[in-house]
C-alpha cells in the first residue's frame, strides 16, 4: 500500500504527454526517427499517453474497416518493437473510449467552421485529395476530434512537428474558451513540444515516405527486403560511371548515411569520395546496409516476438484504454457541471 | 414475472416514435395545438421516447446554460400539463445518453458537409441569424446529431412538420449508408409522421408565435394574463367601429376560435356578423376567452400541480433517461461490431 502510494505521488508530479497515430499502415523508419523515437525517450520522464486513433483513421477509412482493425495490432507491434514500454506508456485505442467523443461535443461550441477550414492539416489534406463539400463530416471535423484527445487526459505537453503547432494552439483556444466561458479554471492548456526536424526522405527521393507512395523501408521489412530498397535508394541520376564525380545532395543514399550512421568521419570521407568519382555507388550502399540493417535488426527481432503476443499487446492497450476512460470520465463530468449538465447534486 | 413478460411482449409489438424540444423557452399553445396534442395521444398507441434534447439546446445557448438547465424543469411541467403520462411515455434528457454523441460520431462518416449546408433547418436559421463562417461547429452539425436521437432508440416513426420532413429524409440516408457499407440490418430507417398542419399564429398576426417575437400564449399563463394577451389579440386595423363591416381573414381573433371554440355554428354567426359590422371586437374576444380559457385551465392547474414535483418530474425523466441509455449502448454496440471496433470477442 505505501509503495502504491509512492508510485501514485510520483505519477501526479510527472508531467502528462499526449501523443499518438491513426492504424492505418505499418510504421516505416520515417515513424521511427520522426517520432518514435523520441517517445520512447519521453516514456522514462514523463506520463505518457499514446493514442491509437482508430475512430480517426475510420474517417477516411470508413469503407475499410478491415484494414484499420488490422493495423492496431500492427501498430502495437511496432511500438513494441520500437521500445515503447506498455508498461510505461500508456498505449490505449480511442474506441475504448468513447467520452473522447462527448467532449468533443462539448467543445464544438466553441470551435467554428473557420477554424477547421483554416487548420493546416485539413487545408492539406483537402489540397492533396482534392476534398470538397462532399467531404464526410466525420472528416471534416477531425481536427478538432484531435483537440478532445489531448484535454481527455489534460495532457500538459503535446509532442509535435512545427506543421502541427497550430493544432495544439487550437486546442489551447479551445480550452481556454470553455474555461472562460464557464468561469472554471478545468481544462488544461497543452503547450507543444516541438522537437528537432528529422526528416527521413522516401526511398525514390521524394521528400516524404509514405505508404501510398510505396517508397517506405518498413520496421517490418525483413533483412532481405530491406537490403533491396537499400540498393534501389535514390542516388545521383547523371552519374553513369563510377569514376564521374557525382552529387551528395539530394542523394538518399547520403541522407540515410547521415541518419543512420553514427560514424560520421566515415560518412564525411565517402561523400569527398563520391564527389571526386572515387567511390562507387554499390560500395555507399553496401555500407549503408550495413549500417542500417544493425540498427533495425534489434527493432525487427523484437517485432517478430511481438507478433507471437499480439494478443497480449491488445489486451494490455485495453486495460490502459480502461485507466484513460476513467481520467476522461472525471474531464468529462467537470465538464458537465461547469455546463450545469449535473443532475446528481 | 408472467405479468412483467406479457408487458414486455406488448412493449415488442408497439412501434416506436421519437419526438422532443429543446428546452429554450416555456411551451405556448403554438406547441399545444402543434405538436404536444398529438404526442398525448400517440402515447396510448405506441412506445413513445421524448427526448429534452439540452445538448443541442447548448449549441446555439452555450454562453447561457443557466437558461438551459432551468427550462428543463419548465418543459417536464409543461409536458405533464398537457397530459404525457411519464408512465407511458418515456421522456429523458438528451445529456443523460452520452451514447448519442458516440453514435453520432460513428454516423459523421456518412454525411457531408454539403448535406449539412443543404439541410432546411440550418439553411433556415442561417438565414435568420445571419450565420456564416462563425458558426460553432456544434450548432453547424446538429441536423446530424439530430439523427443520432432518432436512431439511438432505433424509431419507427417521428412526428414532424413538413419542414422537417428533409431531417428525417436524412435520417433514413444515413441508416441506409451505415447498413451498406457494413453489411448489416443493424439500422431502423424511420418514417416521418406528417399530421395536419396546424398553424398558430402570434397575437400580433405574426404567422408564427414565439418567445423571441414577444406574441405568445404560454401554458403557463394565468388566467388574467391570458385575459389581458386575449383581449389585445390582431383583429381588423381598418375597422374604427363597431358598425363598420369587419375582415374576417387574418382576424386573430377569429383563427384563435376556429383554433379552441368547438361550436363552429357560433363561430360562422360571428363571423357573419363580423362582415357586416353587427358585432363587437369586444364581444369577439370576450368569447374568445371564454373558450380559451375552458381549455387552458385545467392544463394551467395540472401546471401548478406540476411546478410542486418538479424534483419528482426530473427523477422520473432521469430514470427515463436510464433506460433510453441502455437502448443506445446496444445500438452503439452493434453498430461498433459491424465497423469492427469490438475487441471482446
Amino acid at each position: 500500500m505505501g509503495y502504491k502510494l509512492l508510485e501514485y505521488v510520483v505519477m501526479e508530479n510527472k508531467k502528462r504527454i499526449l501523443t499518438g497515430d491513426r492504424p492505418t499502415g505499418r510504421l516505416h523508419i520515417g515513424h521511427l526517427l520522426g517520432s518514435i523515437n523520441n517517445r520512447v525517450r519521453l516514456q522514462e520522464e514523463y506520463e505518457e499517453f499514446v493514442i491509437v486513433a482508430n475512430i480517426q483513421a475510420l474517417s477516411d477509412n470508413f469503407d475499410n474497416p478491415g484494414k484499420v482493425r488490422e493495423n492496431i495490432e500492427e501498430l502495437l507491434c511496432d511500438y513494441y518493437a520500437c521500445g515503447l514500454d506498455f508498461n510505461k506508456a500508456n498505449v490505449f485505442i480511442q474506441s475504448e473510449v468513447p467520452e473522447i467523443h462527448e467532449i468533443f461535443i462539448y467543445l464544438s461550441n466553441f470551435a467554428t467552421v473557420q477554424q477547421i477550414q483554416h487548420n493546416p492539416t485539413i487545408k492539406t489534406e483537402m489540397a492533396q485529395k482534392g476534398i470538397n463539400l462532399s467531404t464526410p463530416l466525420g472528416f471534416f471535423f477531425y481536427p478538432i476530434h484531435q483537440t478532445a484527445d489531448i484535454l481527455c487526459v489534460n495532457a500538459d505537453l503535446v509532442p509535435v512537428g512545427k506543421d502541427q503547432v497550430p493544432m495544439v494552439e487550437s486546442t489551447r483556444d479551445l480550452a481556454r474558451k470553455f474555461n472562460k466561458t464557464y468561469k472554471v479554471n478545468l481544462l488544461h492548456e497543452p503547450d507543444s513540444l516541438v522537437g528537432t526536424e528529422v526528416n527521413v526522405p522516401g526511398i525514390d527521393g521524394a521528400e516524404k515516405m509514405g505508404k501510398s507512395l510505396n517508397n517506405a523501408i518498413y520496421l517490418s521489412d525483413s533483412e532481405e527486403e530491406l537490403r533491396k530498397k537499400v540498393f534501389k535508394v535514390y542516388t545521383d541520376p547523371n552519374r553513369i560511371h563510377a569514376t564521374d564525380p557525382g552529387k551528395v545532395e539530394g542523394n538518399v543514399a547520403f541522407m540515410y548515411h547521415d541518419l543512420f550512421n553514427s560514424n560520421t568521419e566515415e560518412v564525411e570521407k565517402m561523400k569527398d569520395m563520391y564527389r571526386k568519382g572515387n567511390i562507387k555507388d554499390m560500395e555507399v550502399k553496401e555500407k549503408l546496409f550495413l549500417v542500417m540493417n544493425e540498427k533495425l535488426t534489434p527493432i525487427r527481432e523484437r517485432r517478430l516476438e511481438a507478433e507471437k503476443m499480439k494478443g497480449e499487446l491488445l489486451a494490455r492497450a485495453i486495460e490502459s484504454s480502461k485507466k484513460v476512460s476513467n481520467i476522461a470520465r472525471g474531464v468529462a463530468d467537470s465538464m458537465k457541471e461547469a455546463m450545469l449538465l449535473n443532475f446528481k447534486n
